[in-house]
C-alpha cells in the first residue's frame, strides 16, 4: 500500500483546528502551531485549555519539528507544556520567536529548546516535507502562511490572515508567492475560517490610527490604551500617534513589558528617543503628556486596566480627565467582564472609547471577501475550513462553494478527524480519528480535570454540598456523635437553623428504621436529598457518612 | 416642612431603574413596574434577580399601585415574587394585562391579584398622583409610557421605547401626548439608556418583515423561528409571512403557547382561519408547508430550540433541509450558550440565520436620535437616565447634555439613589439611599443566597472541596477512625491514590503534634491547604472534621 498523507485539526474550546495541526506522510509528521484557549465559562476553574497531543507522543520519534505561523497565544501558548513532553525544533520567524523565547523563558523553559529562525519567504527542508512560507498580514508583523510540498501533494495553511491593504508595519500578504504556489498546484486549503459570517472585507489596522488621532486630539487628560500583551501592531500605533501629539507612552505589565523590549530590540517596534518611559516615572510629565498601554482588553480581573478600573493599582488611579481606549473586541464568553470593566471606567469618572462607539479596534482575520481571494489565488482541488466555531467552518465550505469548489472536495470535520490523501491526491474523511479532547490545564496539573471534576464542581456551583455525618456504636449501632451537618454553598446557615435541624431528625428518623453499611448510606442520602428538595427547591450534593466504633 | 417629591430608581444584574422604579410624595407612593433580571454568569445557581422592595415593605400602607408600562420579563416577571408580600393594585394595559394573568396563572397568585385595565392613552387618579399614559413603540404591543403629574411637577417615565416608524401593529409612539406634555412642562424625564451606545436610529421591526420573506423564499424544507416568548409582533411576523407563502404556524412550548392564545384572544394577533396548527399535527403537511415558532433565542438550555439542536426535542427532529431563523440578540453572558446552540443547529444540517448575518432581529430600544426626540418633545427641567449599565446612563447624560440640558441637571445613579424635589421644583440626589441589593432567587429561597453563599459557590465551583474526618479516642488521643477523605471538584481521585495518602500522612502526622478542639481544627486546615496548594496549584475548600468519642 502506498503512504498516504494524513491532516488532523486539533485545538479546543469549541473551534477547530485553532490551536495545531498535524501532517503526516509516511513516517513523518510535521506540526503546525501549538496555541492554547482560553476556557468555557462552564469549564469551572480551568486555566487554559491545550491540544490533545497523545497522537503524537504515540508516534513521537516521527516528528521532525513544530514551525509556527505567528506569535499570538492560541498558536504559541501551548508550547510550555508541550515541549517538557515533546521536546522537537521549533521553526520559527523572528518576532514570533521573539515572542515565544519571552514566553519559554518565564516557564523556565528556554535553555532546553531548540529553536531555529526562519524568513517570511524562505524554504525549509523537513524531510520528506518541503516548507515554503509567505508573509501574511495580520494583528502581529511577521505571521506567515505555509505551502507543504509532500510526495503526495501541496497542502497550503494559511496561519491567521488577512488582505489588509495598508498594514502597520507595511508588510502585504505575499500576493506573488500565493499566486505562484497556486499556479504550481495545490491538493489541499486549509484557511482561516474565524470571519466567515462577516460580510466584505476586514478594515484595515491603519484606519486604528485614525480613530486613535480623534481620541488623541480631544483628550486633556492622560490617554489610557488596553489591547493584548502581543498586539505588537497596535502598541506601534499608539507610539506613532502618541509621538504625533506629544505625548510619552508608558508600559504596565511584566508581560507586555517583555514584549515591547523584545520587539524593540528586534527592529519590528519603533520609538523615538525619549518616546518610552517607565511607569514610576510619570508623575514628572503633565498628565496630557502621557500614554498608558496596558492589558485588560477582556476584561481580565487581574489586568492594569481592570485593577485602574476598580482603584486597585498601585501606580495608577483613574481619574476624570483621564480618557481610556479599550483596543479589543471580545472574546465569546468574556462579553460580562468587558462590560462590568467598561462600567466601572465610567464610575471612575473617565471618558471611554470602545468598539461599539468608535473603530478602535479592527479584526485580524479575513472577511468573507478576502476568504474568497484566498481561495481564488490558490483554486485548491480539496477545501478544508480550519480556525473557528463550527458554524463558520460550514459558512465558509459555502463561500467555497460559491466560488466553484465543488461539495464533495470541501471537509469540513471536527478536532481529531484524519483527512487523508491516496498518491493518486484522491482525498476522504478516514473513519478512525485521533484524540482529540480538550486537554484542560488547572493549576499545575494538566489533563486530570475531565468531565468527572468538572460535573462535580457544576453540581457545587450551582448548589453547594452537605456532608451528614453521624457515628454509631457498632455493637449497638446506637448514635455516639451526631448527626452532625457541615454544609457550603447551598443555603445562608445562619438563617438556616429550621432546615439544619430538620435535616438532623430525618438522619435520626433514617436511622431507626435500621439497615448498616453502604444500603444505609444510600438510603440517608435518598432521604435527604428528597426532604432538601422539597423545603428548598435546591439540590445540593448530599454526603452521608455513616462510621461505626 | 414642605413634602418632597422622591424618584427611586431599582433594578439588578447590573441594570439601573431597569426592573422598577418608586415615585414618592407625601406619604403616598406609586411604583412603575415589577421586573425580574436574569442572573449574571457569577451569581452561580442564581435562578432569578428581583429588586429589592424592602423601601416599599417598611411603607407598605402608603402604596397605591404598580402601573406596568409593558409586558417583558424585566417589566412583570417580579410580581409573582412582589404580590405575595405586597397585594397592592396593578395596572396595566389590555395585552400587558394578558401577559401578567398568563404569568400569575402559572404561579397560582391569579385570584388573589387585583388587576385593573388602563388604556394607551388614559388617565389614572392616584392620590395624589395623576397617571397620564402615552403609547410606546416596543418589540411588544401595548406598550405605555408614563406622565405621573405631583404636587411638585410633572414626571414622566418612558417605559422601554423606540420611535418605529412603522411598527408591526401600527401604533406609533405617541407623538401628540408627549408634545402636550412637553408644551405644560416637565420637571423630570427618565428616559430608555439601553441603546445610548448606538448612533442614529434603531431600524423598525418592519424591516424584519423583509428579512423572514428572503429567507421563506429560499427556505426548502421547514422554517424555525426562535424568539422571546413575549415577542408577540415578531410572531405576528412569523404568521404575516408563513401566510404569504402558504405555510401553517406551529407554536411550540408552553409559556409562548399560552401568550399567543391569549394574545389571540384579546385581538393582538391576527391569523386567518387554518393558519395556526398544533405541534402534533405537523407531519400531516409537507415540509414546505410548515413553520416552527419557538422559545431559545438566548441558548436557554432547557429551550425548545435547544432541545431540536441537540436531538433531544421530543416532537421535532432536525434534518439538513431545515432552516433556522435565531430571531434574538444576546442579552450579555448569554453569547457563549448561543454561539454553542448555533453550532449545534449547523452540526445537524439545518440552514442558519443569525443577526451577524442578515438583519434577522432589531432592537427594541431608542437609538441615540430618538433619544434626542424624547428630550427634545418633553424638553424636561431634570433629566434622570435609567434602563441600561452605568456606561448607557452616562451616555445617555452626554446625549442629553449636547442638545442643551445642563450637566447639574443631570443625575446619573445607581439603583436606591433617592432623587429629590422640592416644593420649588429644585432637584438633589439624596444623602441617604434606599436599600437596593440584587434580590436573588434560587428554588423557593428569596433573598437568602447573599454574598457568603455565592462565595463559597465560587470558591467550590473552582476547586471544589475536601474534608478530612478522623476520630480520636476521648481518653488517649488516639487515632479510632479515619483519617478518611471526601473530596469532590477537586482532583480525579481515581488517579490521585498518591495525593490522598499523602494528605492522610499529613494529618497524621499533625496530630502527633498533638492539640485539640479549635485549634487541632485549625492547624490541619493550615497543614492541609499548604500541602494540597504545592502538590497541585489549587486551593480546595479545606474542612477538618475531628470527633472525640
Amino acid at each position: 500500500m502506498k503512504p498516504k498523507l494524513r491532516i488532523i485539526p486539533l485545538g479546543g474550546a469549541g473551534e477547530i483546528g485553532k490551536n495545531m495541526t498535524v501532517v503526516e506522510y509516511d513516517g513523518a509528521i510535521l506540526v503546525i502551531d501549538a496555541g492554547l484557549m482560553f476556557p468555557e465559562n462552564d469549564m469551572l476553574g480551568v486555566d487554559i485549555v491545550i491540544p490533545d497531543i497523545a497522537y503524537l507522543l504515540e508516534r513521537r520519534d516521527q516528528v521532525r519539528g513544530i514551525v509556527i505561523t505567528h506569535g499570538h497565544e492560541d498558536h504559541i501558548g501551548a508550547l510550555p507544556y508541550v515541549l517538557p513532553r515533546l521536546n522537537v525544533p521549533i521553526y520559527a520567524t523572528t518576532l514570533t520567536r521573539g515572542l515565544i523565547e519571552v514566553k519559554l523563558k518565564s516557564h523556565k523553559l528556554l535553555k532546553d529548546a531548540t529553536l531555529h529562525t526562519i524568513q517570511t519567504h524562505d524554504t525549509i527542508q523537513l524531510d520528506p516535507f518541503t516548507v515554503e512560507t509567505f508573509h501574511v498580514s495580520h494583528s502581529v508583523p511577521d505571521g506567515i502562511g505555509l505551502a507543504v510540498a509532500t510526495p503526495a501533494g501541496v497542502i497550503v495553511h494559511t496561519g491567521d490572515f488577512k488582505f489588509d491593504p495598508s498594514p502597520v508595519d507595511g508588510q502585504l500578504t505575499d500576493f506573488a508567492t500565493l499566486a505562484a504556489v497556486g499556479g504550481r498546484g495545490v491538493l489541499a486549503l486549509l484557511s482561516d475560517s474565524t470571519n466567515a459570517d462577516s460580510p466584505g472585507h476586514t478594515p484595515s489596522e491603519t484606519t486604528i490610527t485614525e480613530s486613535f488621532s480623534r481620541v488623541f486630539a480631544l483628550a486633556e487628560g492622560r490617554v489610557i490604551v488596553a489591547t493584548f500583551a502581543s498586539n505588537i501592531s497596535r502598541i506601534q500605533q499608539v507610539i506613532d500617534t502618541a509621538t504625533r501629539f506629544n505625548r510619552h507612552v508608558a508600559v504596565v505589565g511584566r508581560s507586555m513589558q517583555d514584549n515591547v523590549k523584545m520587539a524593540a530590540e528586534l527592529g519590528y517596534l519603533r520609538a523615538p528617543e525619549g518616546a518610552l518611559v517607565r511607569i514610576d516615572q510619570i508623575h514628572k510629565y503633565a498628565s496630557n503628556e502621557i500614554v498608558i498601554v496596558c492589558t485588560g482588553g477582556q476584561g481580565e480581573p487581574t489586568s492594569a486596566l481592570v485593577r485602574m478600573a476598580n482603584h486597585d493599582h498601585k501606580q495608577v488611579t483613574l481619574a476624570p480627565g483621564d480618557t481610556v481606549i479599550l483596543s479589543a473586541t471580545a472574546i465569546p464568553g468574556n462579553e460580562e467582564m468587558i462590560n462590568r470593566t467598561l462600567n466601572n471606567l465610567f464610575r471612575a469618572g473617565a471618558i471611554v472609547y470602545y468598539d461599539q462607539l468608535m473603530d478602535v479596534h479592527v479584526s485580524g482575520h479575513a472577511s468573507q471577501e478576502e476568504q474568497k481571494l484566498m481561495l481564488n489565488l490558490l483554486h485548491p482541488k480539496y477545501f478544508i475550513p480550519i480556525h473557528g466555531e463550527y458554524r463558520h467552518l460550514v459558512l465558509h465550505a459555502r463561500i467555497a462553494q460559491s466560488i466553484g469548489v465543488p461539495a464533495e472536495n470541501i471537509f469540513v470535520v471536527e478536532n481529531g478527524a484524519i483527512v487523508e490523501f491516496d498518491e493518486h491526491g484522491n482525498g476522504r474523511v478516514a473513519h478512525e480519528t485521533a484524540p482529540a479532547s480538550d486537554v484542560l490545564v488547572d493549576g499545575i496539573g494538566v489533563g486530570d480535570v475531565g468531565t468527572t471534576v468538572l460535573r462535580e464542581r457544576h453540581h457545587l456551583s450551582e448548589d453547594g454540598f452537605l456532608v451528614a455525618l453521624v457515628t454509631l456504636d457498632a455493637h449497638t449501632g446506637e448514635i455516639v456523635f451526631g448527626p452532625e451537618i457541615i454544609t457550603h454553598g447551598f443555603v445562608y446557615t445562619e438563617a438556616a437553623e429550621d432546615l439544619i435541624a430538620g435535616t438532623k431528625e430525618e438522619i435520626v428518623s433514617a436511622l431507626q428504621k435500621g439497615g448498616r453499611g453502604t444500603a444505609l448510606s444510600a438510603k440517608l442520602k435518598d432521604v435527604l436529598s428528597q426532604y432538601l428538595y422539597q423545603k428548598t427547591h435546591r439540590r445540593p450534593m448530599v454526603i452521608p457518612v455513616v462510621t461505626e466504633v
